[in-house]
């Protein structure tokens, strides 16, 4: 039997993306030892219900007592304070590493706690679905996904590669990349539509009620695809939002003044230039498709899980 | 054998809806003769080979000549040359219908050219694809939708039933309501969701061209969902929003304002508003589930067809 990646993996936070990591390490065979902490106790005992973790434990210094990689799967606003808990037990050569949707912050957060001993590198799989904790992770999550890493100048290239073996042996692709330009990127790629989606939804429930009743009614029409990313868990999207900051307005305002000429158009009827954004959209549309980043089946293959839906009842 | 709901049914405009609707009316047995009308001589070759029509032709007037029932499905803005050619074909105790997504210009376009021997009964099935073309209909399509018909006041009430027996089946709901309260509820849930989408996809296209690149690259993370809805049809829907041009200006704003109070608690680090604000958007969401206009299934059932196509691959 060939030997593991990693002799001990410890995972700090066992929500949807530390318990997909899990599941997917217990997969793929790729930890000696999988160790889970989560200080909610009730979280703990899913996990132990789960099965997917060799050792579950409240104390994230525990789990990462001894560990070679330490993942910290916690939302951005709570990274500093385990890092804090954490640094102190890391073992010479172990490698810190995170899956925070933020990195500046993090790196910001992490940094000042990780001994001189350990390296730091810090990582985002860009993946999710809008469900929450230990029983919404699958470990076929970062299949064809993207993970960003983001380590820090200067970091041993020995411990990214580690970092990048172990995406890419969950079946993620990696790019790396620096904090400040990944920032960038998923402001506007992530984090403004997800701000979108929220804002429309609460527009809506702002209607007068039996306008908001017939809101959730007629939901198909579109209105429906916002509210299932409306859906995410709040705590992780008030981070994103406090945590950068600058990227998310700039992008923000961008989108704000496009939105005034969409607008003005619609005021004075110019349809030309409606017609004109309207197709220029369709080519970005292709380039995912043609890119394997999304499936051209209609509707996000809505057809086919109904059907089946269908056929259950 | 039993009598079909209609004698002769025409369909003018064989895209997405209208090919739909003849396959439905076709796989159900509705209609005794099927006859789809299309100016453009390419649709009309597609039509022919896909077979979903008794009769195809370039004429909308042919078509409807002895036709029970005659749905247009164009854009809202070719309505009204539509029906002043429909219109004065149309036999004693016709109805005329359409599925525009936009219903008060609809009726004010139609009615004028409906004859005092037929009935004027509009309908929008809230059903669609972000794909165009006769290629792309499918008899399922409005399975479990909503159909809303909006009679002008006063009309005779056994066409409004002609027309809700004839969507029942082909699997819709039908719901009835005045067309200026159909134009502010859609407005809500489609039409400014549609404008928001097509927006950021376009803020995207109008970063630098690396970024844009990048943009399409990690799009994962929430913009691909809005690249679907900006991958709709750009003639639909420069005439939705030419059309119903009052309801989305006050819509828009409501959305405007909402998200100028997000991006100021952004700015302000205020993290107990966002919070609260992305918590109460989820009940939103957990009502549209609990009235079966989506699956719960995370992601969309994504991970059902990825699956699938990694299997086929």
């Amino acid at each position: 039997m060939t030997r593991p990646l990693v002799d001990r993996l410890a995972i700090v936070g066992a929500g949807l993306i530390g318990s997909s990591i899990a599941r997917a390490a217990r997969e793929n065979h790729l930890a000696g030892t999988i160790v889970v902490a989560d200080r909610d106790p009730s979280v703990c005992g899913r996990v132990r219900a789960l099965g997917f973790a060799d050792d579950v434990t409240q104390s994230a210094r525990e789990a990462a007592e001894g560990a070679d990689i330490v993942i910290l799967c916690v939302p951005v606003g709570a990274t500093e304070a385990v890092a804090a808990e954490v640094g102190p037990a890391l073992k010479p050569g172990a490698i810190i590493s995170d899956v925070g949707s933020v990195k500046g912050a993090v790196l910001a957060a992490l940094a000042p706690h990780v001994p001189a001993h350990a390296f730091l590198v810090p990582a985002h799989p860009v993946a999710g679905t809008e469900f929450s904790g230990p029983d919404a992770g699958f470990a076929t999550l970062f299949e064809n996904r993207w993970c960003i890493v983001t380590p820090p100048e200067g970091t041993d290239p020995a411990a990214v590669e580690r970092i990048r073996m172990l995406w890419r042996a969950m079946g993620a692709n990696v790019e790396v990349m620096s904090a400040e330009h990944h920032d960038l990127v998923l402001a506007i790629t992530s984090h403004v539509p997800h701000l979108i989606a929220y804002n429309i939804v609460g527009t809506a429930a702002h209607l007068e009620e039996t306008l908001t009743s017939e809101v959730i009614k007629f939901s198909a029409g579109g209105f429906r695809d916002f509210t299932r990313i409306a859906a995410s868990d709040p705590t992780m999207w008030r981070d994103v939002f406090l945590t950068n900051r600058e990227a998310v307005l700039e992008m923000l305002g961008r989108f704000t003044e496009d939105l005034s000429a969409l607008q003005r158009a619609i005021r004075y009827g110019d349809g030309d230039a409606l017609f004109d954004h309207f197709t220029r959209t369709r080519a970005i549309r292709r380039s995912i498709i043609e890119q394997g980043q999304e499936t051209p089946a209609p509707d996000f293959g809505r057809r086919a899980v109904e059907k089946q839906k269908h056929e259950e009842s």
